[in-house]
């Protein structure tokens, strides 16, 4: 029997590169909606009369003129026209449903602030460190308990984890270069080094590692290996580190 | 200037309540897909051929008779007409294109294992305890990586921090009972009282919370507390726990 608890959510990473999103509303909620989509790659319409806009969406706007559209009015039909997501925070909750209504018939996944029987999906507390992002969800029990246990998260989580990733994922790519193709015994071979590498190697090791170490573990670990068992792949770190 | 870190994903919680999940493949990809999607509370339609299917997929399968439909058999069009979400789990990417090109006309969120650039989302590693989720994603530079953090993850954080959470969860629907109704003032006098509760509680307290503690917390904390400031709420924590 395999331990399954039923009833959680189902934690993705939403892709918003080359996407457009629309955030009705420009107050605390909205401020904090705005800045997690400028951590995409997303575009952005902001609809809410400039004096109802919190002071961090007004630098937001400054700050991104080529991501942040916005528009000094409220919301009309027609916004929703190049809208791939949706999130809703207003104060006006028949304003809101509405929305919500409008964008089930086109399918746009939705968020309403305040509303989570009508969302789509709901946010967490989050964590982020180059290319790495941790997201905390309590399925709607506490935000509060999840931002305490975020900053626990934090405080344990090594500083150089962001860094060591950007590495693993350059490490991949040269790795992709020197053996490309999709075949299945060699995307297995592929993934079975990187295994060892990131299993051996401390996460300070890896922050650590640059291009030249890069080169010489690939060339060291990886072709001369080849012949033999991968495993000793990793054996090469003590000379490349000292 | 605020610190944003544009190019990462947009990391939510979808619902999957009254929804189905149309899976294609039944090999260790889909394994996992498969546990993640039956620890939410949608149903499953799974499609593949019986003799690919992973041990753990047969055994999912058997476990959760009415979430899961299988049908031994190649996908069908027909099969996306009731999916609100799918996922193909298979070896051949030019079913998996078309697939995702089905989808996209249907408006229907998907992801292509192995072919990210057509992924609507991605999946991370994820800890689950009770109605507390975390996800950890690097983006697709390691997913080696990401489980390496989640296991440090996992092994710091306070094994009751999930009944602290189905507390507070408790005890915030309990408060909504004592004082009903969504006015601006009385919702921030709640957010605020249940604020400081999570705050001057340890987690472990917090875990350890009855429902005599809560009753007596609401009585004393919040109602006494409603003439005088809110803040002396949590200063009767020491009693109860006594």
């Amino acid at each position: 029997m395999t331990s399954i608890q039923p009833g959680g959510s189902l934690i993705i990473a939403w892709q918003l590169k080359y996407k457009h999103v629309l955030v009705v509303g420009g107050g605390d909620v909205a401020a904090g909606r705005l800045q997690s989509v400028l951590a995409t790659d997303a575009t952005v319409s902001l609809i809410a009369p400039r004096d109802r806009l919190h002071p961090t969406v007004v630098a937001l706007i400054k700050q991104f003129p080529q991501r942040v559209s916005y528009r000094d009015r409220a919301f009309k039909d027609a916004d929703l026209d190049d809208a791939s997501l949706v999130l809703t925070c207003i104060d006006d909750i028949d304003t809101s449903r509405r929305i919500v209504e409008l964008c089930r018939a086109r399918r746009v996944p939705v968020n309403a602030a305040d509303i989570p029987n009508l969302c789509d999906f709901y946010f967490g507390s989050q964590i982020r460190q180059g290319p790495l992002q941790i997201m905390i969800s309590t399925n709607g029990n506490g935000p509060k308990l999840a931002n305490i246990i975020r900053r626990r998260i934090e405080a344990t989580l090594p500083p150089h984890a962001g860094k060591a990733i950007e590495n693993v994922g350059l490490l991949r790519a040269k790795l992709r270069q020197r053996a490309p193709g999709t075949g299945g015994e060699l995307s297995k071979a592929r993934m079975s080094w990187m295994s060892q590498v990131c299993e051996s190697w401390s996460l300070d090791e890896l922050a650590l590692m640059d291009e030249r170490i890069m080169e010489r573990l690939l060339a060291d670990g990886w072709e001369l290996a080849a012949d033999k068992k991968r495993v000793e792949a990793s054996t090469t770190k003590p000379q490349l580190m000292a």
